[in-house]
């Protein structure tokens, strides 16, 4: 079967970084995705991962631990990753945008901090490295943020940047789907 | 790097077709893709590639006799594939959809052809079996023919098939995408 957006996703990021590499979980949410970051980089690696949300931070800390695994959690939206990230050059970031899954609905990442936090993690991206997004975009603001965010992407210099978006186009209810931007 | 869209394409093929499996070049052009068919299959397998062009039937035929290789080349429109394939069930298909590298172009590949034969493929399609389409758009008629083909897509039965979208958004001079149809 096709790889869904979520496999399809970890596939992206798992080419790209080496074990003792630095990954960017841009919104921890419910720590999956941190989790496998960690697991990518290995125990020599670095893996960042942030939140505004108390619940996800909690939720992500709380996942690490029964794994064994570690990161640095941060409390503070994404636009600022850059004053918390101590490496040079990342080799990828994941981006889940939307709502926390099983929370509050109306916290949801915004397309001005959004794009700020792109913006930055894609200055130290490393050659080669990619930026993942998952887009959902089933709820009012969501639809905004998909708009500014198809529009920066396909802005982006061709020279420098690769973008690819992998999306089911006959499913319902405005189903979630992947960009990847890959720096040249 | 990402994969551009032909790689990929023959990555979605060759997942899918066996070796011993029957597989359909719609648009033979200069035969490459049926040359890439016959080594997915093997000799054991059956390859039938189409084309209404001369010249594309004269290069594919070239091509595969300098490789060794063989195909039933049918010099027909593909809306008749069905006429043609004995076979019950076909593993994949191809459709490159636009004109042929290096000719005339003012032949192109038509709308209701194409989804005429597409409907007709998806028939005998096994289930897993997929329909891999690289989309030229550039061109007046391909816009249309692009339309036509993504409304077709969204509107396949999700319960039936899946519909993957795989295209490059940040390339100037509307680069072609990938559709992949897999049935369930």
């Amino acid at each position: 079967m096709l790889p869904g957006i979520l496999e399809q996703a970890r596939t992206f990021l798992k080419e790209v970084i080496p074990e003792g590499g630095t990954a960017v979980d841009a919104t921890a949410g419910n720590g999956y995705d941190t989790l496998f970051l960690t697991g990518c980089t290995g125990p020599e690696g670095k893996v960042y991962s942030f939140d505004i949300q108390q619940q996800a931070v909690d939720n992500t800390a709380f996942r690490l631990k029964n794994a064994g695994a570690e990161a640095e959690i941060i409390v503070s939206g994404h636009e600022h990753a850059l004053h918390y990230i101590q490496e040079e050059v990342i080799d990828a970031a994941v981006f889940n945008l939307g709502y926390l899954p099983g929370s509050d609905k109306t916290v949801t990442t915004t397309p001005d901090t959004t794009i700020m936090a792109l913006e930055g993690l894609l200055k130290r991206l490393k050659k080669g490295g990619r930026i993942v997004l998952a887009v959902y975009h089933g709820h009012t603001e969501g639809k905004v943020e998909k708009d500014r965010l198809l529009a920066f992407s396909e802005a982006l210099s061709q020279k420098k940047f690769q973008v690819l978006q992998y999306q089911f186009i006959n499913q319902k209810n405005s189903p979630p789907f992947l960009l990847i931007i890959e720096k040249k």
